[in-house]
């Protein structure tokens, strides 16, 4: 039997360009590699498993013969064409927000529900957003033994989460400021020295600050991202009335989110148990040694596959909770890396 | 009356330049500044309402004729020091962690507790940690009408909380990766391309990073600044058992510090209502209309006096609970500003 063919949607993009990269590094289970992207962007050349593949264009006979379709596209991109992908036989893998909350889109993270994915009656399955699935790995291993009950988390988001503009951004507003060794002491002093913020991705300036806001506004003062981290999590945890409360704050980081994490379980939990259970989890690691300076920091966990916890402590004043810091890259496990796991369980679903 | 006299000990530092700034703004209520440092100081001039003042080494003999002395300096040098001043006759107003938890001693925000500082036994008044007082207007002004019950608290802590040498830190992290439009996307490549760790005050790379951590180890994996918010916090608003948890985070931020609060309380509390009473609050401003991008960030409040709160949202699934973003100038109400309330309150004391 020849292998599935895999389309790659937005192949360019930020989260596309780690895409290719995980695909050339995974197990070999896909036949050809088909990379799709805007009109804009078709004839480029990029590189995947070490071969030359030339982009085509978007267009509903690019699917043809497609097993599986990833999308890392905008919203409305992936709205109008996972449909059409599906419709034409391939199981589409969504990245965007598109329809993470439809009921009748599984939504997958394939250390907490790879079951769901076989449960696609629109032959498609989303990806979680970034933030979520930075901590879905920790949160679903001690769900699974503890009973998760209620999670309160305020991040420090990478700049990439914003796509390739973010870290451009970044790296822009550096060059501006660096080398002026007073800048950050005046309100507004930041402000003034960086490009002009209409160019940019952030409402605010993201060099020598922390922004919080990700996302759009939705009721009641609410970020979509935080609302995201809500319902994605009940939802991949399979948990509909896990009370959720996030804060979610944009940090001059290039990629990897981290987040400050309280969780509150229906059983007793101590420490040490925890680092166990979450030791012996096949995609966690634990760097948690404060006495000798061993926590997970974005700069020493970037470009990596697995999420990292650290700073694990049992809050003090409330019973069954748990204080932890987690680190996942973003581009890669945030998004990459899981679409490419689920595209892999179909895969196997396929191969029967 | 002649005006009591002031003395500013650790004038030099960090904090004690600030607050020689802010010295030159307050209320004309002293009369004699006396500025005193280490030996290796003694004989700098330095400005202070707008007059220059040569620096006095710290000796028993420099608190003579003192009323309220400053101490701006570290732990150890306040512990020896500030019972010399306060047996001189002096009542030492002192911002290091010496003192702070000690019974005897109170512990002063003015807008919570101003009425503390006359009970006083061993002529003692200590100021809380920057990252306590930066939430503290806020949430005693909440807690006055409410009741506070429970407090969940993440920090993004500017470098400067730890001393002139964390900004210094960060400029030169900054110099020495701006320009490499690639740094922060492969693990460690910060960490190679700064300067010698060693030199710095964190324990990990801080430009293009966060670092879960601040202080010192304490028991059970706690960091002590994290174990600060707990126990001065219930000091300050008198609230033996509430129940606190915090994570200390240090960010890429020259000075300010923002903690995202999830604060439950006695009480059912609106949004509504909860902007009017904090806008109501002289020292604190209300910075919360997401829709027109407006949230406080610490580029645009640094320099200031006033506690900024924002992002104001009611958790969805935590009864009588607030989420919101608060953000306060580290060196200014965080150290500075509120030592020099507390002496001021005392000189009016004296005054009679």
């Amino acid at each position: 039997m020849s292998k599935p063919t895999l389309a790659v949607v937005g192949a360019t993009g930020a989260v596309g360009t780690v895409m290719l990269d995980i695909l050339s590094g995974r197990p070999d289970v896909w036949g050809e590699i088909r990379l799709i992207a805007s009109p804009r962007s078709a004839g480029k050349v990029l590189r995947v498993r070490g071969e030359d593949v030339v982009v085509r264009a978007l267009s509903p006979e690019a699917f043809d013969g497609v097993d599986v379709a990833m999308f890392d596209v905008p919203d409305e991109v992936s709205a109008e064409w996972a449909p059409v992908a599906a419709a034409r036989g391939a199981v589409a893998v969504d990245n965007s927000g598109a329809f993470r909350m439809d009921p009748q889109v599984p939504l997958v993270v394939p250390e907490c529900n790879a079951e769901a994915v076989r449960e696609r009656p629109k032959n498609i399955i989303a990806n979680p957003n970034c933030t979520t699935l930075s901590m879905m790995a920790v949160l679903g291993t001690l769900h699974r033994r503890y009973g998760l009950r209620e999670l309160v988390a305020a991040s420090y988001q990478a700049v990439s989460g914003a796509g390739a503009a973010g870290a451009e951004r970044l790296y822009d507003e550096v060059a501006a400021l660096a080398g002026d060794r007073t800048v950050g002491t005046v309100a507004g002093d930041v402000r003034k020295a960086v490009p002009d913020l209409a160019d940019s991705p952030f409402p605010a300036p993201i060099a020598f600050n922390v922004v919080p806001w990700a996302g759009s506004l939705k009721e009641d003062g609410w970020a979509s991202e935080e609302l995201k981290v809500r319902n994605e999590s009940r939802k991949i945890l399979g948990i509909a009335d896990l009370k959720v409360s996030a804060t979610c704050v944009r940090v001059p980081v290039v990629t990897t989110h981290s987040v400050a994490v309280h969780a509150t379980f229906a059983e007793p939990v101590t420490v040490a148990e925890a680092r166990d259970v979450l030791s012996a989890a096949p995609t966690v690691v634990v760097l948690d040694d404060p006495a000798a300076g061993v926590y997970p920091t974005p700069a020493d966990v970037v470009g990596t596959d697995p999420t990292y916890v650290g700073r694990i402590r049992q809050a003090l004043d409330f019973p069954n909770t748990l204080e932890m810091f987690v680190c996942g890259d973003n581009l890669r496990k945030g998004a990459a890396l899981n679409t490419a796991e689920i595209a892999e369980l179909v895969a196997a679903e396929l191969a029967g």
